[in-house]
């Protein structure tokens, strides 16, 4: 195997990043299996092949069944609305294709079980796009952690803060609606986290959560672009049926504490994703919109020049750093999606699962759900229960 | 009324601070009430005579009682250890004298209410000790919020975070027990902040919390000074009875969420006092460790240079900086004393209650006992329970 | 012209940097004239070859004068070692090439003067890699000025610090020779800050300045990579022939004061290209190493939140970021260079200069030549004996 | 001996920040040698008389050499304005008194030689005001470079920036009039950050400078109060006689380089008294504005963890701080006054010269002058030469 033949299944936010990082890995990752862009896929005939154009896509095409069953692809990419995730990523899986799915995995847990079910079933590598884990000083956080320069660890902190629906004339997008987007705030941005979570401490044993709409009608919608959106504020408006803000506590398995918050109310936060862990020897500190630092403090320091260390993570000794630029010069979001198409290229390379994988999509689809019963249920929801 | 004539009871860290606090007042806030430092009272003789002689104190007693039965006292300070504020406070006003409080008030809710009752009844002047009130910076946060240039509030963000106790060695001092301090974390530091977020929020609805003890035995001490002891690891040991790290979600009457984080386990953060604040017109950001600075976010700042301001609160514009240094020189921790004991002092010249005073002590202490309640039923707890 | 066709010569960092900005700006804006990656140019005919597979370009050659006289080239991109742009620049004029041309221009003034000459006379169009005001932030900068919202400029402070050689056994790479670097910090990293004022300040009217080679003798060097390389302590040693840091101080002909500081020996400073600038309505900081960051302070804003903002750059109101990722998503050190070939790309297109071009690059060389004189001479030199 | 008897002449922004010092010192540093407020001196009777009340001090004189020979006083404390220095100091040596005298020490290099000569005649103690040098964070900068953890020092960069005469409007004060100053940012501000490079890096061997009046004519003012004024935009106009902004670059003995600015026309800049030092084996940074933190990197930390720390000086392990507060609770300005006195009470106690002491002082002024001169000539000025 040479190359890695991708069919890809969206063309918009996602798909313009995943499209970027195809296109980056033979330059700054020559040694790795390289993505060949064959095909991009979607329903506006018009707007795909304009996508497949300036994405540097071989082809265009908007029949995805038809796309799945051909001989030359390997790959499936699904990056289209959330709602669509479970139909095709089981007939990709049945076609015996390799699966890269844009989180969230699917839009309940038992959809994202059979997803999993059918992934291994068929044998084939799967992955999910928790994109973040692949920042540098992210991976460097999992370094300090896993050879236990942090020690054992005592509390997890998380947010995902964001403003872009601050103005409540910001229309009704489709991320606002319950039925396409499955969840608002909580599965958008608070899946990154538990995620996060899960990759730096562990296994969630119980959840509580609360969660507000604090905006309640929106004037209706007509395009998305990114995250940016027209409406008319005297036109018709319609519920928003998704959670604008959703924050919950947990007890991780091995004893840490959590506290987890996402919204879409934060004034002055573009992109906050943001986690902080403190452990018996040592803390961290991640903030997305600063992705190249983690801030690093060890109890073992002298005692007089303890103190958060700002650590920028673009020198050799930083993952993937050396393919990029010299040190301190900086790297940007879409890098991640470039490392996380690196791991996927490797791990089919190397005939192993990527991580994350489906089964990572399946574990944080549980917490989200245990979270939305907790508050449903006004009660501590323990994950064996889902 | 020319003085405020003061008998303090107490006279290790809290009494230190307090001392400098009435030593403080005529010399940067001439204008005031003077406060006259009467006579200091604690059970060890030699001891409290020293702190009378360093402190500046014209006086030094051993007996509480016989204090509050002077003549030449107008008011009564109290910060003894928690277990013996409600004794003194209820015989203090029904000796007729004003009384300064430290927090907590008491050690429970039933205690400070029969505390505010006392005091109500006597018709003095009582006051509770929440001295980061007192940060101009946090002045500003009111101010901004009072004035509606925040807007509506969605979400309050409290932690008070410290390492203090991260060392398992680290011995059992009269904070780790709960017959003496009451409560761990949460009551020592989440007071704090659960005041805060009533001062600049408004109340609290209904809360769900967790708390964990994460060394349970610990060395029995000797001595405790400041937040520094001795033990010996080879020594006997006893159990830990408080929380090391309490956490809870809490809905606000007015609608805002809030999340709130309380721990002794954070390593790195030796005094992170720190809340963050969401409203449909703007943010705000604080952070005790950087007391003189206020982050400031408006929405309605020009789209180009929309951003948080690092509002450095020194200036004339500024509660109390006047009085202090010029724009730019920056105060510190006690500093937030001297404030509160102006506001005391123009509280009793005025014939008003000081704000905060025992009604917020209550208000903090319902929110301490729900949130343990919560715990120990494992549900949301409504305020209107307490 | 459909296409902008481009012939490059040099494929190590800065060649590696070029070859993805031509391939991100169809992509990134695919309304701009569109980069054609014919080929690439080098001495080494094996590692041309691999890095035209790698970078992604149609061909590979050696001969850069016969790449010169190729038909179906419009650009010659020249990031040789500096020594070779001289010769290339002006033959590549005289062929009628558009010509980008990395900074420094030349190894000395009068060198950048007959390259301007042969460019002018050429009548092609010229660029010069300063690709630091490509920042997005930076932009915002220039637009702040430009509009009269800092108002009358009093200071510039511009630092570039850097650690790559603070270890004496660093080896005697290409950049510690005078004879192929032209200079050391002084002309690599201090080149930068200099353009930087001279975009947002203006036109220098005297220096004065100060250098200094602390690590006088190194080991000599293999190969390097990057700002990376190897050699042996034990090997024979060489004579280092620029300078480790040089500072000057400015007086520019609107009146206000410039402090410049560029050194390999700031233990720490990974990429620390800085600069604040000081007017009489405002004030703003920028450092590289936060690219994405503008620090600004307005003196008008209401008396109790004054306080510099943390300006995010990455929203619609901020030059270039429509065209890549949604608001607090960042970008990196590489996307600069997109952005400075857009400029390139518009500019052909519009049969205009770009800015900063040749003109740029001969103002620059001015005031480091004039800075090395006012060394030698100790004494202030003014540009007008440039 | 057991008190300091201290006569104070001068009772403004010094004299309060004095008489606070001297009246924590007992309180805090119950070990030292306890200054007794006999009497303070100024020319208004009833300012003075007023002064001595609300600051503390026993008696008000306006008879400074009445108070000088006095029996019942050892130290004579001077911080009136700085032209009065000279003749007071002289007198109250050669009446046998120590001296704590306020920066600059005089008005001129000469003054100030025949000061400490008459100190030294005298064989008192003497003391002069760099009262920044008493940080926590200054001191521990200190030791960091005195053990050697710095290894050799390659660069010093100082700034001291404000904002507080950026309106043209602002009235021609005391500090803006040359014969009663002496120099404007320059010998207030600059003095500063010239001490912290004499006490942290060592000696200076040449310098060459630049300074600037970017407003030549202000109103005619009235009172001055801290560093606030009042006068009338209409009313008549004076000239300012000394510099808004002076900076410059300078060799030090040791080889190190430095650059210096202090200005008044820092927009943004309360009160940025700072600097950075780069050594061979780190690097420190220092803002007054935050002064309980110092910023610290060491090149051997491990690769992946290298970064600056942001030390805050707080702990016991740093100076000072065990007679204040817990861990994390910071002080603010007037402390480093507080550390000052005590410094002189011990080397009263001690029979030693106390550091800062005359001899500091007449090396910042012979920096002061050697820069004013440099200027004057255009050329670099070795200090030999002063």
């Amino acid at each position: 195997m040479k190359q890695l033949r991708v069919g890809m299944i969206g063309y918009k936010f996602m798909g313009k990043a995943h499209s970027n990082a195809y296109r980056s890995v033979p330059m700054f990752f020559p040694d790795a299996l390289k993505p060949e862009m064959v095909a991009i896929c979607g329903r506006n005939e018009a707007a795909v092949q304009e996508a497949a154009t300036q994405l540097g896509w071989n082809e265009s095409v908007t029949d995805w069944k038809a796309l799945i069953a051909r001989d030359d692809i390997d790959l499936i990419d699904i990056n289209a609305p959330s709602d669509a995730h479970k139909e095709i990523a089981i007939a990709a899986a049945k076609a015996g294709k390799h699966i890269f799915c844009e989180k969230p995995l699917a839009l309940t847990l038992s959809d994202a079980r059979e997803m999993l079910q059918a992934a291994e079933e068929a044998g084939i590598v799967h992955m999910v796009g928790f994109n973040y884990r692949f920042s540098p000083a992210v991976k460097l956080a999992k370094k300090l952690i896993e050879s236990g320069r942090l020690g054992k660890i005592y509390h997890f902190r998380g947010w995902f803060l964001q403003d872009w629906i601050l103005d409540p004339q910001f229309p009704l997008v489709w991320r606002l609606q319950k039925d396409i987007a499955g969840s608002g705030s909580h599965g958008d941005l608070g899946a990154h986290i538990i995620d996060m979570a899960h990759y730096l401490v562990g296994d969630i044993a119980e959840v509580i959560g609360m969660s507000e709409t604090f905006i309640k009608e929106r004037p209706l919608a007509s395009e998305m672009t990114g995250l940016s959106a027209t409406g008319s504020a005297d036109g018709p408006k319609g519920q928003v049926t998704v959670d604008d803000a959703t924050l919950f506590l947990a007890r991780f398995e091995n004893g840490a504490l959590g506290s987890f918050e996402a919204t879409r109310f934060a004034a002055g936060h573009r992109c906050t994703n943001s986690f902080e862990i403190n452990g018996s020897l040592g803390s961290i500190k991640f903030d997305f919109e600063r992705m190249n630092e983690l801030q690093v403090y060890f109890t073992n320091d002298d005692e007089d020049v303890q103190g958060f260390r700002r650590v920028l993570a673009t020198d050799p000794a930083h993952d993937y750093m050396d393919a990029w630029w010299p040190p301190g010069h900086t790297i940007g979001f879409e890098h991640t999606f470039t490392h996380e198409v690196l791991e996927l290229a490797n791990a089919v390379a190397e005939g192993r699962q990527p991580e994350p994988n489906f089964r990572d999509g399946v574990k944080c689809q549980a917490v989200l759900e245990a979270v939305d019963k907790s508050i449903e249920e006004r009660r501590w929801v323990p994950l064996s229960e889902m």
